[in-house]
């Protein structure tokens, strides 16, 4: 899972904290919107300058979050409706050119991690056909036209030995998708968005971003085609939970957030290399890669 | 898992508890000693009077704490001598009456969540021989004295309905074991024991005493047989994890514990239904489960 | 999986192989019918008489079998329907005293051998309140009626060194369901049927009547309560179809069967404890469980 | 798993059905010993011209045959005999030029399907260094000279929707191991040998000779570097075995065995897409994967 190196890998979260601190912020735009049918809120963040860049520590594209609060709950029609609406958003962000695509989807992050294990359960309910199209052609599906579908579940670097971004870069080299749609679970700052917010972008996965399980990007810079990446909050870094509930105990006694560090090195570097997650997370990542799965499924459909 | 209820499973982190506060506690013996060949210290709390466990929080009875500081590293040979120390310790709490024991071996928790399925792991690992020498006697094995070895893995309440009690209990009724071994997850205080603790005890498991997710007690009273529970701590409930660092951070300033929580119960109360753990949680426990196993095999060899 | 001792699970085939040699048959029922909208056909085997019981070498009762050429594939509506036939026929078994029902569903077989892991994955995916309405109350599901549903996975007697009967048994007695739905991978004498064929019983599952691995019965008579069991045949004995393939052959060659077989004890022999099985089976097992627990969560809805 | 196609994955296997045809055979060498401590046979089988390979319908090259009868049963210590002796052949077969290597381990197959996990499964046990010594160096092991260790599980084609040979083909050329390792099951011809044989050979793994799922080839010619493969046949044809039991028939008749095969059309045909393998293939899958992985892990060590 990428999160662990990080405060966020939420944009959305990302903006909240600046706008805390300084209000308006320059290069940043932000919309938002709620479907009232789906009671499913979409927020899209836009960083479009160098300068919002650096104030976000997120590189700069668009990041479109879906908070759905039922999305923790085992609803079966209310997940379709989900998947609909993320399927809408996806193909947002799916590049336009060509009606008829080739397109790559990742399954990031550690089968054997519960909380790590969104990105290969979403691979495993996708539809594939790209073997089957490249033998038979789409009148095997008795379609005229459809987009190529093919996955891959590369794993985890301390199990494979190699870098995640390499074993996909040759992967797209050899298969030469259109575009990658990357899928891994997250890293929110607060406990309050865990496995009910959905983040898209068009962004890919950045080194340093949030990814420090698989060091190298994995960005249309590095594999040479459009990276969409979709992920979902599943954990949040232990040290930055105690942080936090510091500070703020800090911050209500009118004391420096900086001061309620110094006084705890010990208690946060104890944290090193720990996560916190919610105790039904099997459940919940076994709801959220069906529906994600499903939403792929429905934003590569070509009616 | 049994942990999420509770601040502590560790009869060990209980103990310090008080200790810290009152010094000497009546009715509870502690004996330590270290094995220099295989580097791992031994702990032994006995609580033998009623005040000692009411001040403990624990049932009467003996607790061993076995900490191995290598254990959560991928060394086989150092993981053998562990095993073969936990055996010998294992022995020391089987009943002594009959030399031939059958027993029950049960593996609590659920398998789909990682840090919950040591118990199940454990169990895929034993050697079971009791429908063979039921069926063709220890012949079969070319042995003249075996212990019967049954292993059972109850799943939890949330997927099955009933109470892990009520499972083990029933086929404790027609199996008839001499004795019951529950392998179960625990919850540290601290993450400094995590993943490198093992927790014998000759109590069983106890209603509210960290066992949350299944309510009946596990023990001697409840299925008429003595109950040997065997755990390693691979969790820190979260809220205790930010309680204790607000505390010892108010400490410092010398101001009541206490009020450190009523400033802070949102910070707490989010926290409720997550837990911490580490995020090679996958690996550790595959190496625990492993050592667990081949120890209950050691101590169950009649040679 | 209990098919493995045995030529045939399936009464279908049973009947067949007698009507081959002597047509009509005493004290044995069959009506067929076809669901045109579903495509499904339905046959009723009615066995009742102990000459009809001694004919077929099954157990006197009621034996449904529900046909799907569309089952191996992979069409969600399709299997939507199938699951709603398959619910109205598991109504038709049901005990019908009372209409609120405490029901115990066991996942028979074994989760590591695919073709064997039929009843794990159905009770993977079954709705389960049990423990929810003994606790909170059907309030809890704003429902005024409904039936209490638990499960189990009781594991394979070469993992648990029990019987899978006595472990039912003691937790029956335990949580004392009123009926038992016990599932199960079967086999059949040829490979037609494999993955496309859903059997259901009021005779529980028998020893010897294929139920090698659970020697003991799961009956009526055994448990105290009625059980219901159903099956899909996902394996053909090794042995059954060669053997078959050489009957067909002499008997081409207008030669006795028995001869056949004399002629090739070690063709046989070295297909001892091996079974015929297809290669997509996982994604066989995986539709089929689902569209049975679907079939089940319907079945014991109470609208 | 490969073997769906073809009669025999064994060179062993193919040199016996040509040998009862027309004794000595040109271009194919056979050497044969037996440790008689580790209770091993060896068969060395080296095609070295066009015709043997004609005849053996295998590709020119090594085909080193480890037997091993113990091998099905769980004798830990026997199991590491084998591991050593395993690891002995598999050195003869690796590269000379470099004594420090970049090795890279592939585990063919499909996960899900319990007799075709076996690659894998094998990879889940290496020990896997490339990432560590790539970063840290080999300081890191407190070694002077290691290999270079990666592995990879590339899935089968029906899941990720791309030839295996693509995503390794990819793969190496980002990468560049000095050599490749790729694990898989195979198909034996007759069950006797199942579970209980292991083949190394020098040839890669070639389109047609028993790669069915991954249509191109993994070969030396393929991917620039050399291709060990390694494979346990866990799985015979059934059409196969089905045909090689009536041709038996009717030699024992003295009949023509084309006769035979032109009457059981269907018999065979039935059998399309199905295969036979043992009850307790699970355990042997487990057993197996861990005495091949401990064989590599020794083979790539550098003392």
């Amino acid at each position: 899972m990428s999160c662990f190196q990080v405060r966020t890998d939420l944009a959305l979260e990302a903006r909240e904290g600046i706008s805390d601190a300084d209000g308006e912020l320059r290069g940043v735009r932000v919309e938002e919107y709620r479907n009232e049918k789906s009671e499913v809120s979409i927020t899209k963040v836009i960083i479009d300058t160098r300068n919002g860049a650096r104030a976000m520590g997120k590189p700069m594209g668009t990041y479109i979050t879906l908070e759905a609060p039922g999305l923790n709950e085992p609803d079966e029609d209310y997940h379709r409706e989900v998947s609909e609406e993320l399927a809408k958003q996806i193909r947002t962000l799916l590049p336009a050119e060509k009606e008829e695509k080739s397109v790559l989807v990742v399954g990031l992050g550690n089968r054997d991690v519960t909380a790590d294990a969104l990105g290969p359960e979403v691979v495993d309910n996708l539809f594939i056909n790209r073997h089957v199209v490249l033998e038979y052609g789409k009148a095997a599906y008795g379609k005229e036209k459809m987009n190529l579908i093919s996955s891959l579940v590369p794993g985890v670097t301390a199990m494979t030995g190699m870098e995640t971004a390499e074993i996909i870069k040759g992967v797209v080299e050899q298969t030469e998708p259109d575009v990658v749609l990357a899928v891994d679970a997250l890293a929110a700052r607060s406990t309050k968005r865990l496995n009910r917010t959905i983040q898209i972008s068009d962004t890919g996965i950045h080194p340093g971003s949030g990814v420090g399980n698989h060091r190298n990007a994995i960005t249309r810079e590095s594999l040479g085609v459009p990276v969409i990446a979709i992920g979902v909050p599943t954990v949040v870094d232990a040290a930055t939970i105690v942080g936090d509930a510091m500070e703020s105990m800090a911050r209500q006694k009118g004391e420096e957030k900086t001061l309620a560090y110094r006084e705890h090195p010990r208690a946060l570097s104890e944290l090193n290399n720990m996560y916190v997650t919610s105790k039904d997370i099997d459940e919940t990542v076994k709801r959220l890669s069906f529906t994600i799965s499903e939403a792929i499924n429905i934003a590569l459909q070509i009616a």
